[in-house]
């Protein structure tokens, strides 16, 4: 998307075959791009969280692969290559998915493996930028038809809570792909921006890439939406996930259940973006999803800008407060409108799901 | 309530007739009292929301009037000085109550307003002292209750939004008197505090005032809640509220609307703690009330202490970003399992508020 009007992806190649990425721990405050030359600099941005969201982290570790087969690609170091990068962020699925494509892709004589691992890489980023762009595609049909249930009178307000945009991918995003196609479109939209506690990753991330892109959108704390809502300021809400269960129950940023209860309360529609990669097909329901629980300090502390213009991270509760920081939680299927994803948009439930994808018919039984 | 093991009020007399308040602009990072020495002292503590909190406000007004009258009891002066404090905030209902209270004490001889003055501000702080402390004996009996139905089975856990605590108040508070006479009386407890965005009074006033007093807590981001719920880690809810209408339904701090529906999904009891003066019998249902939008700089900047100890206020959010600041939301009656007042308990609705206040049916037809 666009920062400043000039296009951008979250990841990219530099004329001398470096890797570029922006360094997302500066944001909202600095846009800085940061040089990838080597193995170890990939894994250090994947592990600094420089990069972050599930998608770009995949997309980082399958360039790390491919930098390290620029210099050296023997099967020792392939291996080192992707033992190092594995252990960079131990839960992320994508970051193993995009390892075993690597792995699969280099199944070849050690001269061949650099060019096919770039090759292999920049696939995996088009193929990102593919699926969300599809779930964009979808999402924008259901958003102009809310519109015209509105009277079209703009703008169409949306809601949406922590950061599922493009920052978070290689471009489009999953839940804000829609929001973007829209305003290209010219479908006159607003956002609201839940603040997302503790990590602010909506009133930061999301908030700035909708500003970059203009978007225009109004960031407001995570109490906010339910009075929004009852007041008839909200006309759809969309969030992403982390994991969706078979049944359609939802796992995402902590606090999208409490919005989905007000948005059933309100007969506000509640979509759910998704690339079917994150569709957990094993797993019957959500109860079953064991819920990340993370450090307190990223609510007891928290970094911004001061006065003078340096950044500064402060204390903000009575130190010898105890403080409980979890991480996600699971908003089940009743209250989910529907899914959207690069197949479509389907009910949120075993069912609706297999009829965008029957293949699983068998595996989801 | 106790601080370090000493009893405090919020407001009291000095030795020497001053008026003593603690400073909670400074909270919770320091525990300062300041002396108010005369009409522009209480004025300024006011306006400086180093005293807030309705009851306390109203305290501290009536104080302030009593201060005038010993420098200058004329009738001119005492004008002057409910003018004044009149205009310290507007908006609160609980000043303008103390101030026609001290002016219809003051109805006297000059020579006798200065001590009849002291004494009906002392009347109306130990009249909200009696008050909380009734909501809290009420509270207590439904706590024990819940703790049996818990098969005694401890800690209670109970979740609060904001602050409806004594620093609120004169002493014991709303939504926290019950906490306090739970505690004070052996029942185990601890209470998840939501940080309450986004002037965060939950962490840091809440939090500060229940470990300060030995009550057991975990701040908690205002996301977090349905969560806890839905894994059965809340016994039950309670909260404070700003005004009550006629028909039970609860405006409170904003946020207060979502944890009552997460309370309501998953059959947590969730109660609403109020002195019979913040209910607006004049008033059909909440829809009515009209919803204060504050300064966005309360959402966009915070303030805490850096790791070398100053407090240093940061901005968090793209400087380009619109932020909305809403002050109150609306709770359902249908969503309050009870009302708990100075006379008892009753149920979120006009016929459940009458059998406690029938002296009302009047004015409430």
């Amino acid at each position: 998307m666009r920062i400043a009007g000039r296009h951008f992806r979250t990841i990219w190649r530099a004329e001398n075959g470096d890797v570029l990425v922006i360094d997302q721990t500066r944001l909202p405050f600095e846009f800085e791009t940061v040089r990838l030359a080597g193995l170890e600099e990939a894994a250090h941005a994947i592990r600094s969280m420089m990069v972050r969201g599930a998608p770009l982290i995949g997309a980082t570790a399958a360039y790390g692969v491919a930098l390290a087969m620029r210099r050296d690609p023997s099967d020792a170091h392939l291996a080192h290559a992707v033992e190092l990068l594995r252990g960079t962020r131990p839960t992320a699925v994508n970051l193993a998915w995009a390892l075993e494509q690597m792995t699969a892709a280099l199944a070849c004589p050690a001269e061949a493996r650099a060019e096919r691992a770039f090759a292999r890489a920049a696939e995996i980023c088009d193929r990102d930028v593919a699926l969300c762009e599809a779930i964009g595609a979808h999402g924008l049909s259901i958003f102009e038809r809310r519109f015209q249930e509105k009277g079209r009178k703009g703008p169409l307000d949306v809601l949406t809570h922590c950061n599922a945009g493009w920052l978070a991918c290689v471009d489009w995003g999953t839940a804000l792909a829609p929001i973007y196609k829209a305003h290209d479109a010219g479908l006159p939209i607003h956002v609201w921006v839940d603040e997302t506690r503790p990590r602010n990753q909506g009133g930061s991330l999301t908030a700035y890439e909708l500003g970059a892109h203009g978007v225009p959108h109004t960031i407001i704390a995570d109490n906010t939406g339910g009075h929004l809502m009852q007041r008839g300021r909200v006309d759809l809400a969309i969030v992403g996930t982390d994991r969706t269960t078979s049944n359609g129950d939802v796992c995402n940023k902590i606090g999208t259940y409490l919005k989905a209860l007000a948005a059933f309360d309100n007969k506000v529609p509640f979509y759910v973006a998704l690339p079917s990669t994150t569709i957990d097909w094993a797993l019957a329901h959500g109860a079953e999803i064991p819920i990340e629980e993370r450090d307190a300090r990223e609510l007891s502390h928290i970094t911004g800008r001061t006065a003078a213009g340096a950044l500064e991270t402060v204390a903000i509760y009575p130190p010898a407060s105890a403080a409980l920081n979890v991480g996600f939680d699971v908003t089940p299927a009743r209250y989910v409108t529907g899914l959207i994803t690069e197949r479509g948009t389907c009910p949120a439930s075993r069912d609706g799901l297999l009829t965008l994808f029957p293949e699983q018919a068998r595996v989801a039984a």
